[in-house]
């Protein structure tokens, strides 16, 4: 690999400075992460966005939380075609072998990914349609979301079809057998949360009221 | 989704924690990258191990870098097939929408992942060779990488696996047009990196000496 | 300009260093900068003194910080008076064109102004109280902050008025009416700093305290 | 100050990180400059913009540097009128305090200030022309400036003018008695420099030529 480069010098202070201080006063911990494995009490998918830091929000420490990130926190339904599936291997691990005990999906406002979905359904992106498009054949994850969302005024379709993304990966999440069948035995339980990132707000999908409410 | 559950309780206390200081003394920097949009540096490709923070190992600010993570940090090659490729999708998202400045691929030690693509290619998995396994069909990404690495002493082959992803992932980056194009066009330059959890080593890919050297 | 000279050797030899290394490795990022202009999300007011390097201390990435330099680390009240205020036209810039999330005003010890100011106004530099004196006239500033700890012992005095430096500085940022809006829109926080150089110290003004406590 | 803050979280980790590698690794140093007082070589005059670290770009050690940084590196002419004056007093102080042996006034590509006062000059920004308007005013000081290079292409016009900025500096140090006179004892010689961001580029005014030449 001819085209790698160093390390950027204001990272590498970065990591000399967290080496001499949060490494240095845990490294007792960071030694037992090494040598017994990490056992995360959840799995939490959020996007890759950058503004959205779940480590934060939820004060993660080292070794909680078993993270995937990918565009728009999108869960595809079970499609075990031999194919690679980077979501669903990451939700295999989480749940056949770490066994977590919870699956949280987090989406957020502002999101890129569910912008270019809404551009692409009302006919203002034709570029995502292409077979080409990375981006716009993943967000095709999300088009019965959003059909369920299109009729809304302007000003709420976003935040609607950004919810509609956590609820279509609840919903795909069940789609896989071992999902499925980890929380009928209530062995797991699924969480959907949609975070303002300008607010600092967050809301949690309450089954009952079929909505999203603030916590 | 009616098997979606209210948020545990730990996590709403620290969330609210979480609003009530680092929000509240922020919300200023929170407010405008929610109406200006995200303006990340760097692209971070990094395992979903709980155990390996990359916000925390170079101090990011929120907004600082766009992270995807999947299972044991690898890039797939360019396969523009009209399926669903998540890490492909965040790639294409970073390099064209946002223009990201680096590509960092970081991988780990006692990497779950790549342990498993160990066992499923010296033959003591066989669960993992089947069709239907996401972590398997993922790992088979790296393949190629185990056959370089296989004859090497047992105490050393984890080791090297687990820098033999980071270099399959640098190598199927360039197989992405986009990609290509950007580094040719001195836009983008791609990192490799491998952190050592128990020790909080870090190792940086240098193409001159062929190897990862301490950073 | 026939006085200007060429620069001199041992600065040709750094920079050409600096572009054949930082430069070359990140000129991706450099090249963006250029084109998408800046983005930065804290003002730092400082001092010129030359052993005062807020990018080194705060492990500032290019493009993370505007940076103000004068001397004592002054901003003076609002006058709006037609005549040429660099601080205030710097604090304009960054409030309203950049609309920064952050002002810091980062003072430090033995600090030269602050001298002045005190030999000045106990009576020890009358060339500082000449009208023609730009540092003295510009010390003015620190007058009433002088008035507030003039009769501490002797051995506390510098301090004590490098912290009077940062907090008029703070009351006189809260004089400019946009810089008052936007702390009451809540667009804007004010953070106020004393660095003591000699032992690599940090001290951050708390209005509940109402004093500066080590960080 | 009730307004005040506490300094934001990642902050407050890169600054512990500094004070565990570059201040624990130097600190005999940080004690020597802190007892002996500064003695920096030079004084160089730059922008406030984020993406200009002259630190970076001459390899700065702490110490080293005497920087003052306003809108536009931009030196006012003389004028001992008993006002406030940041940059002649920093300047001021840089040479008769300090005795610098060099001030070296440092420009650059894209530059706010410059554009701003290109745009107010051609009549493109009233808001710019109003008595309260302080970038308005402060950019008064290019003025004559703008008169050299208007007829300029509009392709050459923006670099044009940021090199005029360093020269109107140049002129306007020569009209303080101070400078003027260590210039012709040979105490002190005055540079010229011009830095383009996005080609890590550097130009330093040539007398001989009359113009721009790269380093």
């Amino acid at each position: 690999m001819q085209h790698a480069r160093p390390l950027p010098n204001y990272l590498v202070q970065r990591f000399q400075g967290w080496k001499a201080t949060s490494y240095a006063e845990n490294h007792a911990w960071f030694r037992r992460l090494a040598s017994e494995g990490q056992h995360p009490r959840a799995m939490i998918i959020s996007c890759c966005d950058s503004r959205v830091h779940v480590t934060s929000i939820f004060g993660a420490d080292t070794g909680e939380f078993f993270i995937h990130r990918n565009i728009a926190n999108l869960v595809p339904p079970y499609q075990p075609d031999g194919q690679q599936h980077g979501t669903s291997a990451a939700l295999e691990y989480a749940v056949t072998a770490l066994k977590v005990a919870h699956v949280i999906v987090m989406g957020h406002s502002s999101c890129g990914g569910v912008q270019g979905c809404l551009d692409m359904c009302s006919g203002k992106a034709p570029a995502l349609e292409e077979k080409s498009s990375f981006v716009g054949r993943w967000m095709d994850i999300l088009r019965p979301g959003y059909e369920k969302v299109k009729d809304l005024p302007e000003e709420e379709i976003s935040k609607a079809l950004e919810q509609q993304a956590v609820l279509t990966s609840l919903e795909n999440l069940m789609s896989f057998p071992f999902v499925r069948a980890a929380v009928e035995a209530e062995d797991l339980t699924l969480h959907g949360l949609w975070h303002e990132i300008g607010k600092g707000g967050l809301e949690c999908f309450d089954p009952k009221l079929g909505g999203f409410v603030g916590i």
